[in-house]
Parts: structure tokens; C-alpha cells; sequence
């Protein structure tokens, strides 16, 4: 057999910095990778295996029945969320998404980040309803078999708690992983009826220019958002990857805002009403602002700003040795698509353009992909999004000088994982 | 209140028989769908409800904490998968997805149709291999790490049992629902490695022409496929809907051929050799040739055909009263992109254009809906769908004359439900 250092070869030229190589390496076609061993001595081109698989067992004796509705494998079990209350004590709940052990763009339902702020309410569909009232023609209640005869769409979208990446909100980073900095973050396919057509049999009274959303949790979480937001692309949703919402994405009804930050997609709603003004609600002013500099906030900013993650190399994902590596991520903005994703490996020297996986969707998480060729000397990760309307993911520096570290909120600023000679990868400011 | 039946008036004109209406009734403008009640005597536009909503229990305590892997909520619990052979015996088990009670066109993992010859295997990842041998330059072998090492793509793709709809090649049309006839049918979001890069790095000896795919189950399910899809779309999964692949979907290895029947896609993949030709396994000899009328017989056509299926309303959800519906389905082929689905309500005599959920991705499922006032009178709801390549779904007339009634697999003609005055929907040929 070939030791595996030996086959760790790249033939395709570096376009940036300490070993990102041509994207063509993506392709398979003129490189040698990593793993696979020759399967014996002896083998040859008439295809005689000399050293034939094992028979194992599993393969001996019939298998287990297919159940109704299935489960992750059990050697799966530590592909979980991780959760800060777990005895759901009377304060805030965060459910956090590995995304480190996930690839593709669809996050499992049962893996979705979920904040809560007093705990998953048990739901009785059918005694749930739904108000929508306030500066209308027509005050109306709906039950969800009203709703259910309202014509549907379906969209691809990423939800992000305003809170996510605020650990990076410190002087000196933190040694946490994927989950723990950036797990609020999670993309559905969602599909419900068009907010703008239940408002539009309600009638809206001219001088309607917000929304308030109320869930039925005992929080009664209520948050204020525009009305020209309600009549663009916001969505009431009965549908998450295709089943019924789960429980603790706010079955049997969510507010999806495409785009805004997590919490105005308020779960398990119950009432919209049609205000004139933002109602400042006790969410909407003891949390969510944007601390500035010095004595500044924004308030109201609602879309998260462009953003992106390396998931792949990534703190407890220890890398084996030198040789063939793909950078793998994800990108999102709530202002629409991601245009690009350049990666570096040296620490924001010298970036090359990933790939970016089709179909990239607006205000949907987008999957990236560099060829890295790790030397085994130390490297510095990083990635830099752009969006459609040209914004770009600023520099660690360039956010802290613009916001300071008071806040913890709509943190964007390009994340780095530095990676030492053991192939273990550690959170840094870079 | 307002009576349900006096609000289900439709303001946009017919664009085919028996109440087809015009698509902009899907946007919800100009259109008094359905359900809602009217919230009470003495509203007003300041917006006071004069019937404010009750608070229900769950908003007035603590709800449950949010698990580390999340579950459907209890209220959903017939949302699962029918299964033919509950016990495990020793024969093929079917599980079937309830297309009639989801959304969307991402299939839940834990509802993804699966049939198997032998069971579930329990594989353990640590000790599964894959092994790439015959005519190759090195045979080579793979761990799990191994092939975690390769670059890696994604692609949203359904699968398709052969044997999907099968039901319908009965002279008589039984009494079954979506779920039994055209249950064998999902949509997810796979990740995994390139088979050509796989194949790359062996080395392609010219006289390959063929592949063989076997499985690690007891029955060791094995097929033939061409080299040339091997080097087109074929691709090796380790990750479905972001997760790793479910147990009865292939954990922890399973080939995607996107757009080939369903058993070619090999689950529990151990084994892949190339050949000049195929191999005339067990399971492409006995089973998986579409019979003809009289003698002849079609075998390797792999591709599934165009095809679509109306979801919404279909048996098992009863239409209550007359007004609107929105008419909602699935479309896909194996060969490309869904370019049109037309619907009919009057049993095929005329057809409108259906609007396709973007983005309408090749040899993934495509949700399409049309909108439809019910007049309470009898209706027979039809989809014909077109893919890029210009085929065209065929009439069960049209398909029968071609084919006969002899054969159980790659049924694609336009199915029917039947409306009746009670709201019924009926599994009918028409």
C-alpha cells in the first residue's frame, strides 16, 4: 500500500496563498486526494480484486424493519443541538446547530436553532387561531383549516438569531467551536400562505405602516415590523421541509420574515395587528438594538448583513495530516443573494474565489467550496461574502471600529480559524 | 359572521372548464378565498377587536424544554410512512411517503419512501468499506474518512421507485390514495463525493463501458449502470437534507444516479466494478424490465419519465363546500428540468397552465399549483406535466395502447381523482 502522506499530491497551481489551489481540483479531475487504499497486491486490470472485501456481518442476516418515520443512526448520536436550559428553568432557551458535522444547505428540521424565551408551548391545533386586526376594514380570525384553503408558496430561507456570532463580541476569543459561536443560524424549506393576502382580505386602513406579530408562547413574544415587509415576501407558515412546523419552530404557525433577524420570525403566532407605529414592545427595546461606538445604537435595523463561516476545517475536526483539504461553508444575507465567497488561507493576505453551489437562492443559505493543499505548516482560515447589492463582510477590524465590542448583536465581521501543526483548529482574531 | 359560502367568490376570470381560474387568484389579490371569520360585531379601524381572542392554557405557563433532536409535534402522528411489511419477514418491504399531507418539495428524511429486499442493516461506519475494482487501473479501497477527505458537491434530486404508481396498471381503478399509489417518490437535498473522481483516481482501464453497484444488505441488491452517467452526475452520499444519510435511505454510503429509478440509486454502496457490460445481476434480470403490449419488452431504460401527480385534493381530504382550492402537485422527470404542468378539472377536456415554485431544478421534484373555484358539482382533476426535453406526460389511453396492462413498473400516464358532490376525491381512470 502507498502510505497516505505519499498520495497528498496537488497538480494543479495554488491561486492564493499557502496552498489554495485551482478551483478544477474540485472536479477530481487531475488530482490525488487522500484516502483510498489499494485494495491488494496483485490486483490487475481484469478487474480481480487480490484482497476481496470482508463479508461483515451486517450483510448476513436480514436487517431491521423500516420504521414509519425514521431517525438518525444511532452512531449518529452526537449530531444533536446543544442546549443552554436544558431543564427549560423559567428564563431563555438556545438550541444551537452543529453545523461543523452537517454539509449541504438544508438544515434537518430537528436540528434547527431554536430560541425560546419560555420554553416550546404544547399547541393544540385545533384550537388555535390566528387574529389579524387593527388599522383594517375587516377584523378576521383564522383556524388552520381556514388558513389550509389559502393558496400556498414554498421558499428556501436561512433564519439567524440577531444574537448569533455574538461571542466573538469579546477582546480575546473564546476557544469555542461552530456550534457554539455561529449554531443560530439554520435554512428551511418553508411553505405558507402570503402574508399580503391575508392582509388584503382584511382590507388595510391607509394609515397602517407596521405590523405587530404576537406568539402564543407565555413570553407572548411580540415584535414590530413594516408594513411595505408584510406585503413583500413575509409569509405565514404551516409547512418546514415539508411536514408540518415542528414544535419548537413555533408549530402550528410561524411569521417568516425572509431575511430579518430571528426573533421578528415569530413563532407559534397568533395575532397581527396593524398599527401606525412601531409598538416597542419589551422585545423590541430591551433587546435588538445595535450598540454602536461610543453613545450610538441602530434601532430597527432588521436585515442581517452579509455573512459567511468556514463549517470544514473547523475546531474539533482535527485534520489528518498534510494533503488535500476542501474548505467548505456557508454564506447568506438578508438583503438577497451572495454574488461571492473568497477564501483565505493565510489569514486575509491573499484571497481566492470558492465555488458556489447552485441553485444560490435569495436569503437563503449558499454552500461554498475551496481546494486547499495544507502543507502542514500553520495556516489561518477565513472567508469574505459579497452579496447582490455589493456589500461586503468586513474585516474583524473595520467592524470594530465602526461598532466597538459593547454589543451583541448582528456580529458579521469575517470569522478565522487558525490551524497549528497538529491539524487542530482553533477560534482567533485575525 | 359571514357565512363560509358567501365569501367564496371568485373576482377573476376562468381560464379553463369547470372552474380553473386565473393565476393571479394564487397571489391573493382581487380574490375572497375562504376561512376566515370575521372577529366580531363592533370593530373598527382603530383596530379594537370586539371579540378579543380567548388565551389559551399554553400561553399562560412555561412550555416543555427543546429536545437536542428535535421530533414532530404529537398532534402530527399520522403523518408517517405506510410500510408493507411492518415485522421484517423475509420478503421486500415498502415504505411509503404521505405526499397528501406535505408541502414543499424537500422530503423529510424521516418520511423518505424506502423500499428494501432484506431489511435495514445495522452498519457499523467505522468498519464500512467501498471498494472500487475491475477494469481500473488500481483497485482501491475506502473508509468513510477516506472519502471524507474528497471534495464534495450538492444537488436537490428525487428518487423514484420503478415500481411507483404501479397500482394503476389494473384494468379497474381501486380505491387507494397518494400515498399507496404514487407514495414510492421523494426529494432530497444529497451530499457526497463525485463518482468520477472517484473513478479518477483508479483509473478508467478503456474497456470499461459498464458499473456495477452492489449493496451492503443482506440481499446484496446490485445493478448495471453506464460508465457515462458514472462520469456525468453519479455521485457517492454520505449526507441527505444536511444529515448523514438515514439508516433506510443507505447509512451510511448510498449512490445517487439523479433521475434513475429508484433501486439503481444502491444503498449500504460496498461495492462498485467496472465492466465491459452489464453484469445480469438477480435483481436487473428478475425484475425492473417494462413489458410491452404482447411480446416485446423495454430493458435499461433507466431514466424515470415525465410525470406529475395532484396532491391537494386527492383521496382522504375532503373538500368542505364549494368556493376556492388551490389545486397543488409534484412534477419531475429524469431527464431534465419540469418546462410546464397544465391542470384540468374536467377531466382532461381542457387544460391551464400551472405556476411552478422557482427554482425549477433538473431531476428534483417541482411543486406546481393552480387555482380553482369548486362549484360543488362533480369534477375530475388531472396534471400533465412537460420536461425541457419536450416529452410530454402521456393519457392513460395513449399510454395503455402503447404498453398494455402487463407491466408493473415506470408507470408516467396522467392520473385522475374524481370530485364528487360530497367533496370525495376518488382514484379513477378518465
Amino acid at each position: 500500500m502507498r502510505s497516505k502522506k505519499e498520495k497528498l499530491v496537488s497538480h494543479l497551481p495554488d491561486v492564493a496563498g499557502n496552498g489554495l489551489v485551482d478551483r478544477r481540483a474540485l472536479l477530481g479531475r487531475g488530482m490525488v486526494f487522500a484516502g483510498a487504499a489499494a485494495a491488494g497486491v496483485g490486483s490487475s486490470l481484469t478487474g480481480a480484486a487480490a484482497e476481496p472485501l470482508a463479508v461483515d456481518p451486517w450483510s448476513m442476516e436480514p436487517g431491521a424493519p423500516i420504521p414509519p418515520y425514521g431517525v438518525p443512526a444511532k452512531y449518529e448520536s452526537k449530531v444533536v443541538r446543544t442546549l443552554t436550559n436544558p431543564k427549560s428553568e423559567p428564563r431563555t432557551s438556545q438550541a444551537r446547530t452543529p453545523h461543523h458535522l452537517l454539509d449541504g444547505t438544508i438544515t434537518p428540521s430537528g436540528l434547527h436553532y431554536e430560541p425560546s424565551h419560555s420554553g416550546v408551548p404544547d399547541i393544540d391545533p385545533e384550537q388555535h387561531r390566528l387574529l389579524i386586526h387593527g388599522l383594517v376594514r375587516q377584523p378576521l380570525v383564522f383556524s388552520l383549516e381556514d388558513l389550509s384553503r389559502y393558496p400556498r408558496v414554498s421558499r428556501i430561507a436561512f433564519i439567524e438569531c440577531a444574537g448569533n456570532s455574538g461571542a466573538l463580541y469579546t477582546a480575546q476569543a473564546q476557544p469555542l467551536n461552530v456550534q457554539a459561536i455561529h449554531g443560530l443560524l439554520s435554512c428551511s424549506d418553508w411553505t405558507g400562505v402570503k402574508l399580503s393576502a391575508l392582509l388584503d382580505e382584511a382590507g388595510i386602513d391607509p394609515r397602517a405602516k407596521w405590523v405587530l406579530a404576537e406568539g402564543a408562547d407565555a413570553s407572548g413574544m411580540s415584535r414590530s415590523f413594516p408594513l411595505a415587509k408584510a406585503l413583500d415576501d413575509a409569509m405565514v407558515c404551516l409547512y418546514q421541509n415539508g411536514e408540518q412546523v415542528r414544535p419548537s419552530n413555533g408549530y402550528p404557525l410561524r411569521l417568516l420574515l425572509p431575511g430579518f433577524e430571528g426573533n421578528m420570525n415569530v413563532k407559534w403566532l397568533r395575532r397581527l395587528k396593524l398599527v401606525d407605529a412601531p409598538i416597542m414592545t419589551k422585545d423590541e427595546t430591551s433587546k435588538y438594538t445595535i450598540l454602536l461606538k461610543e453613545d450610538k445604537a441602530w434601532q430597527f435595523v432588521f436585515p442581517i448583513e452579509v455573512k459567511s463561516i468556514i463549517t470544514r476545517p473547523s475546531p474539533g475536526l482535527t485534520l489528518k495530516g498534510p494533503g488535500f483539504y476542501e474548505i467548505s461553508g456557508l454564506a447568506w444575507s438578508g438583503n438577497g443573494r451572495i454574488r461571492q465567497v473568497e477564501v483565505s488561507a493565510d489569514g486575509g493576505q491573499s484571497f481566492a474565489p470558492a465555488v458556489l453551489q447552485e441553485p444560490v437562492l435569495p436569503k437563503a443559505l449558499t454552500r461554498f467550496r475551496a481546494a486547499w493543499q495544507w502543507s502542514g505548516g500553520p495556516a489561518v482560515l477565513q472567508s469574505r461574502a459579497t452579496d447582490e447589492t455589493g456589500m461586503v463582510q468586513p474585516s474583524r477590524a473595520q467592524f470594530v471600529a465602526e461598532r466597538g465590542l459593547r454589543g451583541n448583536f448582528h456580529y458579521n465581521a469575517i470569522a478565522s480559524w487558525r490551524i497549528d501543526q497538529a491539524g487542530e483548529a482553533t477560534n482567533v482574531f485575525a
